[in-house]
Order: structure tokens, then C-alpha cells, then sequence
């Protein structure tokens, strides 16, 4: 930010601008985009050259969301985080299928078209994979590298409610199976009582149809449920009295706990918030910070975010961007006056249930050391150092 | 929809499914996903090879938004529409600047990291260029080719209000002008009570940083107001106690009325509907359909939409996506039982002003039917043939 004198800018009537000795050392270096003709409208536009975030690609079967380069609450779809079990499927929308049947009336199978002339709803919320903790992240950890598993997006589809309705789901039907058609054939068995509520069958996301990584043509999306139960490329659909036990609810995606007994269906999402600037690898400079982060919650609305700016000493309630929506991303923001000491910035969410982001200890007290790496949310925080440079703050976990 | 017997579906314990003869025809002709591996993770995502959804390029200067297959409310940014005057410039952010000057204490030069490090706020809102109507619009028109030229994104920016009080604005200051570094050098003036209302210079769009056809890195963002005065690329701010008179402001952009006067700065882009869905070239069946569309207004909220299924016969109010969001593109759908019989299916919406969307009678009555295609907004229909098959509904403007 440069101020200049009165002398440094000559306006003409014109329009044109005549910029003194001060102002042309901020001239650009590269060409002059104003004196020469731009290019022609594109049929599919791209992101500028100049811009190179991307998903950070953790092996074969998962890749985490920038966080630290994103604004605002909407994930782009082409940053939207993937994880699946046995790669990305190439789906034919037009041999799409999905059977509905078990205990209900009419078993029914549903083309693409057939999903599509139901009433539909659309829906902002996150996504997020219950394994979304880093337990052994280092100083020089993103928040990507750290959380980058949850994402959000505007999602279209038909309530599973609808569908229900149609073929007759029976009274005594209590859960629901839905199954993929990955090469992993991924099964989770979901309560029917999701169904009733807000669970879709989503084929829109941000406007177009969903990404091949999110379940194109159709996923189930169960709104703040843990990822791994939002089945993609959903084949079928069964109804039955009880939970069918599959692989992902046995060997996986069921918590030790401290007590020694083990808690299985912990679908919701707990309350979290993660900063996202400064984080590393920015370094800041003294003066007003404005400290950036998302937070969300699995049980409803984020009601409070309280950022610390010492260490978790004191907490100041941070600014919510609204409209605050259920079950979605809440940026969150907060003005910080950094006067070149060492320090920790943290923050914790607090939903509309009541519930408050643990620290880490408590965490750890509930759950116990031995416990897996899913459904993790501790309060997390950044540390400044001195020279301005910012590091995550490393926990050990065990 | 297929309605299948018991005896088709033998469901194992182990979840598999042998599916019987009338399923088996129901089968996808592809080979089957769930039999080999997918893709790995990608960096950065892209859309299904199945999905050919693209902006239609209008010539050197435009391409519209293909609202006749888009879901929800947000524009995939790839496919927000384009304007430019003169192509689109590829600006390097690095060297990016911004000068404020003219009426102020303190003309100011800002990097784009100085900007990025006010305050910034998000919002959601449509954007629309105001010669948003083809006229001449014969019955194979899509709603792109109608009315292709609104999109909807997140926007994240810092308020102009920040900066105006960071520079000084003085009391005297009424207008503004703002001026693109495109080969155009596009500028328009601004009252200077937007500013100070909810104009945002922004730098984020759908979470990511801006297309470079949305102005990359800067814009204006003018929430409600006609595209054209959201200029882009931008590099100069100039305060002034009058307008400044530009070409765009004399040549363009006035609208010449019906009673030989013309109206300069009208800068409100009033309440509109349009139906996405069914419409040009799509079929329908007997039967229920979901009837689909967007409204908007730069009033403020969309309050009511009405739909009619008899040709402007009769009205009844649409269901609208919760939450509705002041000056933003929002979804409505009304459940039509088709019964076969050729009609005419019309939207017309309201926002909280208590304004309506005119018949296009009642503008051409305002306006004149020699007026520049700027600023209509007439309810537009689409008839649905006895065989099923949507077109436009034209109607004459001369």
C-alpha cells in the first residue's frame, strides 16, 4: 500500500492517468494488458494460469481440499476432496440403475430420468470424512495436510423420503443398506430414520452434475454424516429390521473407546472449526491480522466460534459470516492486533446442540490413546513465531 | 421406473444380488464398474466425459450461462457467462495495482496483498449483463439463448466502504469512477452510495480466486446492478462530485422511453423470472412435471413466484429454495400435471419492493418499441405441444 502525492497523479478530463515518480515503480512489469486485445469467450472456462491450488493427493485412494487457499464457504468442485475404496468409477448415466427393495411394497428399479422427474430440493452443506485428522502432523503441516478431508458444496437431489414413499417402505423396516457400484462395492447401513429426515439422493453439485469423484451420476448424501456412509455411484437400496454389519462397520469406522468398549453407528459429525490463515507455510508481519477459518458441525448450525489469540488463555468470539446454514461450512473471521511476540492462535466451535469443540485432552480422555484415527475433532492451533513465519502447533498423541 | 416382482430379486446374506429377468434388461450395456478398479485421485478435478454442458459463445464479446442444465442456484464458475469489450486480458497478480484517487485525503496505490488483508466478507449474488434478452427469439430457443447472460457465485472481496474511508473520501465525493485495464479500458461512474451500501472490490469467487473472464484478479462487485458496472480487471478508482460521462454511459447502456426521453443510470437490474425447465429442446410426458426456475431481482429478496400453466390465465405461487438470499438467482419449482392439451407456461416474480415482473406489453409500453435492447424483463413462456415437445413462445417486440 503506497500513498502518493497529489503530485504523483495527474488525472486528465480524458480519463487518462499519468502516474509521477512514486507511482511507476509500481507499474506492471509484464506486458500491458490494456494495449493489446484480449482473447475470444471459451465454451468451458479454466482458472487463471497464474493460479495453482490443488488437491493433495494422499496415495491411491484419497486427496484432501486447499483450505488455506480458499474463501468464502463454497468448495470448488474440481478441489472438492476425494476418498474411496477402490478408485473412481466411469459410470454411463444412461445405463444408470438403482434398485430399491427389501422390506418394502414395490421393489422398484430407477433410471436416471425416472430420479429426475421426482420433486427436487438443492442444499448447501459439507462433507466430511470421519478420518479427517492428521494425528502426526509436524510444524510444517497445511491445513490441507492437517483436515483437508471435508469440503463443501451446493447439492440437488431427491429426498430419499420421496423415493421410500413410492415403493412402500414397510413399518417393521428399521435400517437401510446402500451399496455403491465401485469396485469396492462399499456398503454402509444407514438408519431409516435419515431417510424421513434430510438424506437425498444427489445428482447435482454446484449447479452441474456431480463430479466422478463424488458418486456421478448419483450419490446418497446423509447432511453432516460421516463421508464414508454418503455411498457413491449408488446402485441399490435395501430395506431391512436391522443393521447389515458390512466390512466398513466392522473392521473400520467403529471407535475404541478409553472405557474399553467400542462404539459403532457414530455417524454425526461433531462440531469442529480449523483455521485457515495464518497458517503454515505464510509468515505475517506486525500489525492487524485478520484470522480466517471454517467451522461446522454435523448437528445442526455453529452458534459460536471463539478464537484464542494467546495460547487458549483468553477467547473472543469471532465473527460469523452469514447466512449461517445447517450442517455447512461457517467462515469465520477475526481481527488480530499481532505485536511480534510469540504466540498461538487457536479456535473452538460451539453448535446450535449445545456442544463445544473438545481440547485434545478431553479427547484423548474419552477415547483413549489406543484409539483409531476417526471421528477426531480436537481444537487444533497455529504458533507465530517471532519472525512472522507460522507453524502448526504439533500434539503428541500418544 | 421399473416396478419389479419379488421373484426378480434374490437378495443373499452377503448382500449380493441375482437379478431376475425383467431386472437383467435393466442391466447397463457398458462394462460394469464394480468389476474392475477405477481411476486414482486427481489434483484437481474435472467433469464427467458423459457432461457436455457449455457456455454458448456469442461471438468476440459474450457467452451465456446453459441455465437449462443447471441444478440449485450457484454457476459452476467454468460456466458463468462472459462480456468483454475488449477479450479477456491475462493479468499477473503480482504486479497487480490499484490506484484510488481524485476526491480523497490520501490517494492510495494498492497491491493486491494489501487489499487481501482488510477485512474481507462473502456473499452470494447473481450477476446480469442488462442486455440479457434476445428479441428475436424464434421457437428452438433455449433458455441460454434467451437468457443466458445472469450467473450466480459466491463472491468474496474486501467492501469498498474499507477502502474509501482508508483513503479519505471527502464529503464533496458523489460518483466514482472505476476503469478495467482490458484493452477496452472500460469505465463507468458509480454513485458513490453504493459504495458506501455493499459494493465489493472481490478477489474470490466460488471459494477460489476469480476467472480470468469474471476480471481476475480485482473486480467490482456491484450486488443488484447491471453487469457492465461491475467492471473488471480493475486498476483505477477515481472520486468525483459528478459522473464522469463515459462512452458506455452515452452510447450504451441509456434506455430511450416510450415518452422521447431517456433514462440514464439505471443501474437496478429489476425482478425477473425464467423458467429452465421444461423448456426448449427438452419432451415431457403426461403426467406430473416438475416445473423449474430461477428469479431474481437487484431489489433485494424474491418474495413470491408465480407460475401458469394456461397461459397467464391463472397464477399460483412456487415453492422457493430456502434460504432465499437478497440480489441472488433463487431456484423455484412447482409440481404440473400435464394432461396432454397443448399450453403456455409462464413465471412471473415479485421481490420485496412489492415490484412485479411486467407482461412485455407493459414494458413496451414504458419503454417504446424502437428502445435499445437494455433492461427487459418480461415474463417469458414456453408452450408445451400436444407430442410433448417444449418451444419458446415468441412473441413479436416490432
Amino acid at each position: 500500500m503506497k500513498k502518493i502525492s497529489r503530485r504523483d497523479v495527474l488525472a486528465t478530463a480524458a480519463g487518462a492517468v499519468v502516474l509521477g515518480k512514486a507511482a511507476r515503480a509500481q507499474e506492471p512489469q509484464t506486458i500491458n494488458p490494456a494495449k493489446r486485445p484480449g482473447r475470444a469467450p471459451r465454451a468451458v472456462g479454466e482458472r487463471s494460469s497464474f493460479e495453482k491450488a490443488q488437491r493433495q493427493v494422499r496415495g491411491p485412494t484419497s486427496s484432501g481440499t486447499p483450505h488455506q487457499d480458499l474463501m468464502g464457504t463454497i468448495t470448488p468442485s474440481e478441489l472438492h476432496f476425494e476418498r474411496h475404496h477402490g478408485g473412481v468409477p466411469d459410470v454411463d448415466p444412461k445405463s444408470y440403475s438403482l434398485l430399491i427393495h427389501g422390506m418394502v411394497e414395490r421393489p422398484t428399479i430407477f433410471s436416471l430420468a425416472d430420479l429426475k422427474r421426482f420433486p427436487s430440493v438443492s442444499r448447501i452443506c459439507f462433507l466430511e470424512c470421519s478420518g479427517n485428522l492428521n494425528r502426526t502432523a509436524g510444524p510444517e503441516t497445511t491445513p490441507q495436510q492437517l483436515a483437508g478431508l471435508t469440503s463443501q458444496s451446493e447439492w440437488t437431489g431427491v429426498p430419499l423420503a420421496t423415493l421410500f414413499r413410492e415403493v412402500g417402505a414397510k413399518p417393521q423396516a428399521k435400517w437401510f443398506l446402500a451399496e455403491g457400484q465401485d469396485a469396492a462395492m462399499l456398503t454402509r447401513s444407514v438408519p431409516i430414520d435419515k431417510a424421513f429426515d434430510d438424506a437425498l439422493l444427489a445428482y447435482g453439485q454446484n449447479g452441474e452434475p456431480i463430479r466422478p469423484e463424488q458418486g456421478y451420476p448419483v450419490r446418497l448424501l446423509l447432511p453432516g454424516w460421516e463421508g464414508n456412509s454418503n455411498v457413491k455411484w449408488l446402485r441399490r437400496i435395501e430395506l431391512s429390521d436391522r443393521p447389515f454389519m458390512t466390512r466398513e462397520e466392522t473392521s473400520k469406522y467403529t471407535d475404541p473407546l478409553a472405557n474399553g468398549t467400542a462404539r459403532m453407528f457414530s455417524f454425526i459429525m461433531d462440531a469442529r472449526s480449523l483455521i485457515t490463515y495464518p497458517t503454515f507455510p505464510v509468515s505475517v508481519t506486525k500489525g492487524w491480522i485478520e484470522i480466517q477459518g471454517i467451522a461446522w458441525s454435523g448437528n445442526g448450525k455453529i452458534t459460536r466460534v471463539d478464537v484464542s489469540t494467546d495460547e487458549g488463555k483468553t477467547w473472543s468470539a469471532a465473527k460469523l459470516q452469514q447466512p449461517v446454514l445447517s450442517k455447512a461450512h461457517t467462515r469465520f473471521r477475526h481481527l488480530f492486533n499481532w505485536t511480534g511476540a510469540e504466540t498461538v492462535i487457536t479456535s473452538r466451535a460451539v453448535d446450535e446442540s449445545g456442544y463445544v469443540q473438545p481440547a485434545r485432552a478431553e479427547v484423548i480422555k474419552f477415547r483413549g490413546l489406543g484409539t483409531t484415527g476417526y471421528h477426531l475433532n480436537p481444537i487444533t492451533g497455529w504458533r507465530i513465531k517471532p519472525d512472522g513465519s507460522v507453524v502448526y502447533r504439533e500434539e503428541a498423541w500418544a
